[in-house]
């Protein structure tokens, strides 16, 4: 019954979600290697349509041109014959010590140099794999020791180098676009580029503009403690939704990239029916890792639960869209509005003795969620 | 069918939680004020079996003994109508000014006879509503100027304060008992008894710990990013469990006091699943409020939310508890404990290769609580 | 020694922040009333140069033109009287119950009116004064119930009222600016323009963008976790820094406007670096108000101590530029950016080696601030 | 000048601190490795008295008996070397793969003797190197599965092992005692020993509470959201403070481990004063590491960075306690609390009305920390 509406939907993994080996700041890694190829056969076997990637997820740092060819070869052919495709690329400019202080705002030109070529070959890479979106997560650029580095040179450090990446995939005119996502702090103590909203702010201060969206994750969303919901909508209200990047997080925390459905349930319904309700037609990608405590055939029980979790929450969208008594409150909330002529004088008193229902009304996605309305499906 | 399980069940609510006129530290009331009585006979209406109350609620601070005694006698015929019951009792030691810098605490020794006198008077209202418990919050036993005051010297304050208010309460023999809710902070910028632990450390320190416990409100436990159900599960170890406030709190947040049910969706499970496995006989007491949003009529819909709440989540603890493949993933998880000889020399390399499902036992949580289980009462 | 250098730098407070009465949540008032015109006559007594009001500080919503003018023409002569000059003007549509919902984005289009009516008649108020500048902080523009209102319709709102509201104070042409104050949430549970990238992305979607700007609020940002420097410097980047909002606050905990200087005291440095550094000219207002254990005298010594960090402050960012040390680690920092030719190719493993001095040179940053660094003046 | 009062201080450095390497979860090592004996005389030459180990980091895993005492015997003759002293040991039960569920809470039987096995052969080499503390943080003693186990079984799992392990360790009869490092989360998605709270509210449920402490950590404490000193006064009020460990943390962030002195300036200094003013005569032990973008030569600055924070905030210790208008205000503060009769009726409009000099009084803390007050020393 829900897997009827996968068709309409592409459900997408990073690569490297898969691939997580379970490692974390006080553990060694749970999980032998997964190869990059066995990951992509993998996720199509269990209900994925597309992947994403750092570039070097499939292509080691450091291989040669040959070894590359090589790679992207048995990758396509793998595409090939699994049917899944590639929806994002993206380069992992974080875990090489020198980039330590910083990718494109390191203290050094030169480490800044390196920075653009690693992301100008996963970019190559990117068109190889037809991937529609060239996605950057900056993980390093940001700070500790704010006396080395004045925040503003640093936004004109990016903007130069995002300004520089928008001319070069301009120039392959193949239609790929670029995309930034936020996140507030973790490895830095913080990053620049914070939140949606710094995002689409400094996107607007670049040459290219156009050309440039955001991906929100909804965990990096949480752990500043804004509504993930809010930030998909002010993507979407700014016409930047180039992607988006769904999992879970308990908040207060460090980046748990918790399994979609994990976590925040009710956030992770408000950002499901934006995504339906305004029929955003990009991928559904997650961008998760199992727990670390599950081994190697838990993984694909981690991909097949966050797929799930999405089709789930889907229905709950069209049971609360369709809800007779959800539809008689919003009706009354509209009838509000219109009302009362708009430029009459106001009238205080009348406004505060009106009677909100938003009790109900609340209380009513709480009971959606649980599946204990009956009147679903009418 | 949700309901026959309510016998065993009782729900109570504190009186300001109805009584709660929508203020907040920017802006005014929103709803007229409700009178004590009609509190209790409009949650007797709404399927509330017992109330808590602050003294306060009932009685105006600076009432005259008679006027004290016609609103108790009020109050108690009101509750014999009805066949409500007072389940808790407390007092508000924060609202007036005098106590601004402390009650237990303050650095003024009138003002800490002050706040005894009060807790003193509102023992005295509980005993004559046949109130089993005195529950304390001091939401100003706090400081944000630390110089001002020696966080020894307070928890000693407050140690002389309980010693002699548990003195008090055991001379007059009835059975009542003291319980302490923690808090991290708001009012004051830090609480001296921030969370259950805080509490249940402190109680071991008094003269009568056997006749001290812990109260946990979910919110508080929210604010400092503590897990809920593992409070209650501390106050349970310790056999301190001597109520519970049951409310819901978006996280990086302000004291929400939000619906039970209005967040916190996975975590509230927990907390009803050791509630209810443990057949904890308490109260299920709600303190939370209505939204500010919300007229006199949400008022109820909002009581009547908090119990629904509750009672879904307890049907989704049985369903949790019968469901095939849960207790077939449980069971899987006791044989491994129980498999290998505890003493004989460990073999770190299989435990690691052990399958643990964990990815799909919390999956299995997720469509309980979305209710798409079909198996649920097979 | 540091008053010297006042003569550059404008102080300024809210006079709400002086009028404040310490009422919170939990708690009644615990100052008497202060009169507006004494607030102004106070704040020039005691070091300030300059006050912001919200409109209704002055002049009691519901009163008469009349009643209003002769307001003015007090306030008007206190100004004169004490030379103290009005430097932004705001209104409350926070308070009143009417705007329960929200004031530019409520649900009902006549309570949207209303809040247009009063954002007029208090830029009216502002011009009268000579407020060069318009700031709103629309504090119930926010929700708590998901399901009452889409944020991308709320965004909508808010974009239609903004520009209306640009193009009203663009029509008395005689250069007021309009500013936006951004905060995650509280007193709504989320507040649609939450951070200064939000407000920065949201601006870049109105009609005149170029007349509208962002006052980033020190508390605010720290209650996203956001590094209340980066805020400032994303304003600074964007050319939008139409004002600051000066004030402290420990983490994890509701709004608390404490003193400048009261809390996150390196931050603070930094954020008194950017504004000293880049020559910002605005004045620095202080937005917090004095603990509610303080009595009347107190809110003196309150604007006093405010005053008197940001002094210390910058007299440490003065040290900080000239202590020997500090110049040779940062002429190191630009050598190592300038010494390789950055188009070469890269070598990652010298990278690395680098010396980074950073510990050092955080460290010494503490010794400045703790004024223990007898280089300091040389 | 502040040298001399180091002979009363021990300064002491877990050897994992500087034998950190600077990986984060999204990066690799950037540090070459430093061996332990490098670590005990490198912290002797930079002015560490003692230290702290995992027995890992002197002894790899695995390692034959042989091999182990050779190890030791090196150890001891640098300690003799060096005149340095081993103040406390603990196990690292928490990288290997094998405790990825849990070290004593684990579900599996076998693992938890694992665990058990770890800790006894640590108390040895704990033993043999003279160390009067066993000091145990639990990190993977926590869950993300909720459904996998249940936190009143976890406790009971916790009771069991630290009994056994205080047995052992009472059986040894030198003195050793046993502590308890609290953190809420991280690795685990929640940790079951959270708070100093939850740990003294555990210890007094063993058998042998009177030979099990706590040791605070500041960072943890701030990652809750709690007061670092009131961590250290809980601990201290109970007689049971057996350690502690200095560092500095940016609140709502992942565990960051920051240089003592490099965040949470006030806090650290109301920390120092309680050590301080209680003459608390444990070490001062840092549990800290350099900032991953720091070098070789960067981890010395780092240790001498601690120990000058340390140092300059004990002096600022001083300069408060003789600060001639604090010591007015102080005095003030204890006269109201005397003043009255304490068993006189109240009188709360005085209370009111009462002149609380507490702006003044934080403002001083300011000036003091700042270094801005001439009467310091005199």
């Amino acid at each position: 019954m829900l897997g009827g509406e996968t068709a309409q939907r592409r459900f997408s993994f990073g690569l490297w979600t898969v691939m997580n080996r379970g490692a974390d700041p006080f553990g060694a890694p749970t999980r032998s290697p997964l190869d990059p190829l066995q990951a992509i056969s993998g996720l199509a076997a269990h209900g994925a349509h597309a992947f994403e990637l750092h570039a070097e997820d499939l292509i080691p740092p450091g291989s040669s041109l040959p070894e590359r060819d090589r790679l992207l070869r048995a990758a396509r052919q793998r595409m090939e014959d699994t049917g899944i495709v590639c929806v994002a690329c993206g380069s992992d400019v974080f875990s090489d010590p020198i980039f330590k202080d910083g990718g494109l705002v390191s203290n050094e030109a030169r480490v800044r140099r390196q920075a653009m070529a690693r992301y100008m070959a996963a970019i190559e890479v990117g068109h190889l794999l037809g991937a529609p979106l060239f996605n950057i997560w900056g993980g390093r650029d940001g700070a500790e020791v704010d006396a080395s580095r004045s925040p503003i040179d640093a936004l004109k450090r990016l903007r130069d180098g995002f300004n520089e990446l928008a001319e070069y995939i301009a120039r392959q005119s193949d239609g790929m676009r670029l995309s930034i996502e936020p996140k507030p702090n973790e490895p830095r103590g913080d990053l620049y580029l914070a939140t949606v909203g710094h995002v689409l702010a400094f996107i607007a201060t670049l040459d290219r503009p156009e050309h440039v969206g955001v991906v929100p994750e909804l965990a990096h969303a949480a752990m500043a403690g804004l509504h993930p919901a809010y930030e998909v909508a002010h993507a979407l209200y700014a016409g930047k939704l180039f992607g988006v990047h769904l999992n879970a997080q308990r908040p207060l925390r460090f980046d748990q990239d918790l399994r979609f459905g994990g976590a925040n349930l009710k956030d992770s319904f408000f950002v499901v029916q934006l995504l339906e309700e305004e029929n955003w037609p990009g991928p559904r990608s997650f961008d998760a890792h199992p727990y670390r405590t599950t081994d190697e055939q838990g993984v694909w029980e981690f991909v097949k639960g966050c797929i799930r979790a999405y089709q789930i929450l889907a229905e709950k969208v069209r049971q609360f869209r369709e809800d007779p008594e959800v539809q008689e409150l919003l009706h009354q909330i509209r009838q509000w509005d219109e009302m009362a002529d708009p430029h009459e004088a106001a009238a205080p008193e009348g406004s505060v003795r009106r009677v909100f229902l938003y009790e109900r009304l609340d209380h009513l996605v709480f009971e959606i969620l649980m599946g204990t309305r009956s009147s679903g499906r009418g």
